[in-house]
């Protein structure tokens, strides 16, 4: 491999790739050159890798994939691994190391990087979507990005701290200990972000959505009550659960703006919302009456502080209250990704976890 | 007067009150008796009191006025004058004091007052729009409510405490200080927050309006630079003037749609967004890009804190440098109430304060 | 009961009351009248009250009694029970209602108060220390301190309230969420505060003392491990349990110097140390090495805050993840408060709850 | 220059460098090779450098200075200069750029340093002290650490932006906007702490010390009043001026364990202290009374937040309000080191900056 004198010596020259290949659905399985890296880069040998909503927007090529991809590219931007390579100046990584990595690559000399909010780098790179991704045998990543793993962390939990790290970052923005805690939304995250709020201290959580099937993982996941966001007198529940004065917390996680506007009715007077869902559109507030004479406070979440959210993350799995056991529903080897975006689209899937290693053998 | 030996004897029985009599548009001037006082309350003599837009909308009886007031009522909430009769449970205010009162009665049992959130409690009445207000010779206050104003706070600046602290309170909560401040909409709260962002900290200030003689104001009172609203460009303005990244403060006076989007721009990555304006109906907003994306913080602004941010406003006028001269542009007998409503429709004027002694002699 | 008619028919003139009736060791029962109430006032039928280290002190008229109690005087300050009669201007509390209440009086008007802070006010009154306090059938406490139960909270966790308060307190002035923290000192609150950081969002909990029982309880209240504060290289196993970088907070609750001066080794350098513990004098610390090199912030905890701590309180009780049963060791008649005070000094009890209603029948 | 085909043709291959060469009073003036630069390391050409109160330590070679620096080792960590050659990897600084640069080197992979907080990174190596500093032609600094400077800072300023951003870090940290600030200790970061802390917003600024030239100056820079230390009644002093309460927030700069008792006496209930100052030694300090009691925050100030800090002392100065024409009492030649020692410790300087250009010509 170029310039890397640590890499092992049975190490072969190619890899399959998971690629969006060319404009139009699906995806193609490839052979590729194994990354090489730079001074400051380290490549790693991917194992497991976690199946995303994006992963399968640029799938079936639907109207934000379209205006966001350029292909031929690399997708995937959830895993976990083994260090195979490191580059010259590579300080603290080294060859063997089991890792996962932040997928965000911000540019850490603008200033948002300089004052410590990386994850909201203007010119941030995602791997995955704007450079070459995690579904690959190999995948070149700065030290930087680089989490190594603790010994104690399961390899599917570690191929989906992404998403974990989405649900833990906008669980401690908000701030929920001893808290009442609405989520609008419980796809993989917002089902992730169950445990999390009940380790971080939330004294309780409400969980809504339109899936039976997702909403009964909520319980079992540790939710106090789940409901049907399409039911009526949702907002009088929840007043009535906490006092008439409405829950401290919303976490919004759907991108529906029926459930946000539903959401922020929920929060009471003085309390915090946190946005992670992405609404494909502009919505109609009523910020009068939602948010300004609530005196509310409305924090945009978008990704994971690098690298306090991570250390928060390793913490909670760590103290044994965030199981994400009933969420990997599926670990699938790669090939079978057409059975895995299927399984998604099926809803019968929460999250699915891809098998690199499986097929080597 | 009932209940109240403290009273002085030259007190005469009845007053004279500007009121919203009947539906439809205009004030009259009536002969009232003077309120009576419960234990824990106080009489004040009102001298000087503001005039606000939320007047003019009663005045008026526009469609905001005749869903939410509720005719007869006494007018105007911010005012000052001295205590001429208290109650006999009332302990740290006596007659003779000089005061200012906070025009938002809190019920203070609720959840939200007992935690220290009594400018968003629930149960909140309003004077002069939920029962009887300042723009009369006297009125009756809780004890709870009345500020004793220092003597260092000349009677105009204290007759318009409420709206200064509305400024206050939005630029305390946006936390201005080493920062870049965007202002939409200055009205006279948003004209007030310049020179209290400035005195707060604020590396720079910047105006943005559609009347070019608010704008004039906006910098004799110290913004950096003033923008008509309209004006193409705006954003990639504020870009260019803070290093790219975008002003790190916005604070909202405005309520107006256009405004709102404008500033969301404008603000930097990870940067604040405090909303006092109301819009009068819901607005479309690309939460997406606008807010998530960015990491915002966006704040619903309400009142004031109780009695942080009276303090923080007192603290603020003492230390000299919040000067409110340029912005109380008249002061009127409060038997010319006509004109002050022409003047402030005609935009010739910003702050109006009425004296309610003047007719006295 | 005088200017009450609220007051039920059944109710006698006179009470039990156990006091501190004269300088030395020891209290005695006396028979004395019914407290009056003035109109924002409430009587409350006394029937359960915890006992404190403060009040042993008292009882055995050691030098901290000495310097700051002046009998004659009721003691005690933790209780429940349940309202006998209320003042005319009452508006929350009805005869009937299940209460606690804030044993710490403020002035309500200072500046202090008016900010939110009135469990700093200077002019503070504490009961049963300043003034008549709550080890009797009886006491008469202000509206604005009483507390209504809900009803899924056991009497006696209520009847702890107040120390339990201090913990949680504590326990959310340290920000625990996700955090490891370390408590020095594990009398009554020292072990409240283990249940209630795990509750909070603690992802780990170590707790130190020179008691083994009390290091035995701590473990079964959830304490990760716990150690003699008298062993050595207890900071250096605190690093090697958290990554090497020392705990990230820090609960004193001992007062000791030693233990303070531990404590605050343990912590990492940008962590937060909560100090509850008092010691009974100067201290000598090392500021340049332990606070400020590291960057620490470091909080002085009093009280409770009104009534921020006292709803969290209760929502950690709620959620049914803080039992205080294990701490709660002896509930007692309150006749046999001699007895008391000796389980309290032969270290054989935890906490102890006095019952004030079990001599009446 | 080894491996940098960036540099400039006519650089010559030796310096000049101002070296604690042996242990012993007093600083060598030494003939060096120029540093050679790693792939992420930049080369300055020092112009300006600031004369630190650690400088004097260490040229005094007083008991710290004994303890805490091995020679031979370079001196001088405040500087400014411009970028003279640049390595393979470096991404944001070029040739020519006119710089100052953080002196503390962290070092970047470890958790402080992940999470944000690489001011107090445990194996920092401070330039001057721990590795070659600042008193020389040339100094090489990793990328990270170096800070392109605004052409409307000037050079003077410039040079001493590390104790300037000391003096904004303790500050910032206190939360001074509309507050009333009590600085204990004006030595030349105390002095640039009053402009700063006006600039940020402080309501009213109070400084104490024992040497009344530097009081002089302290009134100068705008302060309200100042004091001597010694005098007897400041407490009470400073309540009288504060309503009674105490100032809001204490700066702690001097390291004496007199002032910091007698600072925390000053400060009121719930206020916030910063402490800057090192003292040399374990001070006794009453808990229970300065800080506990009280509700006090207190606060470990070490070096600079990277780069929070530095971008707000930037916008400081580019605000116009923070002047140190008045602290920078001297600009003498390097050579003259000796002097500028002698004028230190007579107390007749406050800030000497050194040009290491003037000898050039």
């Amino acid at each position: 491999m170029p310039g890397a004198n640590t890499s092992p010596p049975e190490m072969k020259n190619s890899m399959q790739a998971l690629r969006k290949s060319a404009t139009g659905p699906g995806f193609t399985l490839e052979e590729l050159p194994i990354p090489s890296i730079g001074p400051t880069e380290v490549l790693i040998r991917v194992e497991k890798a976690g199946v995303c909503g994006t992963d399968a927007h640029i799938y079936h090529w639907d109207a934000w994939a379209q205006h966001r991809i350029v292909p031929p590219v690399t997708v995937g931007h959830e895993f976990m691994g083994r260090v195979a390579a490191v580059g010259a100046a590579v300080r603290a990584v080294a060859v063997g190391d089991r890792v996962s990595a932040e997928g965000h690559i911000a540019d850490l000399t603008c200033f948002l990087c300089r004052i410590g909010d990386a994850h909201i780098c203007e010119r941030v790179k995602i791997i995955g979507v704007d450079r070459d991704g995690a579904f690959a045998e190999y995948i070149a990543m700065p030290e930087y990005n680089v989490w190594p793993l603790d010994a104690a962390i399961p390899d599917e939990f570690a191929a989906v701290f992404d998403p974990l790290g989405n649900a833990v970052h906008t669980v401690m923005a908000a701030d929920v200990s001893t808290k009442s805690v609405a989520i609008t939304g419980v796809g993989s995250i917002g089902l992730m972000a169950i445990p999390v709020a009940r380790a971080a201290g939330a004294a309780s959580v409400y969980a809504f959505d339109v899936n039976p099937a997702k909403l009964e993982l909520a319980k079992r996941l540790g939710a106090d009550a789940v409901f049907d966001s399409r039911s009526s007198g949702l907002v009088d529940e929840m007043k009535a659960r906490t006092g008439g004065n409405g829950v401290d917390v919303l976490l919004e996680m759907s991108g529906s703006g029926a459930a946000i506007d539903m959401g922020l009715q929920m929060v009471r007077n003085g309390g915090r919302a946190a946005l992670l869902g992405i609404p494909s559109d502009s919505i109609s507030i009523n910020l009068a009456e939602r948010i300004i004479f609530k005196g509310l406070t409305v924090l945009g979440i978008n990704g994971r502080r690098m690298f306090e959210t991570w250390y928060q993350t390793q913490a909670l799995v760590k103290s044994g209250r965030v199981d994400l056991r009933p969420i990997i529903t599926h670990v699938l080897p790669f090939e079978e990704y057409d059975r895995a975006f299927e399984l998604m689209q099926s809803g019968e899937a929460a999250k699915i976890v891809l098998d690199f290693t499986e097929g080597k053998k």
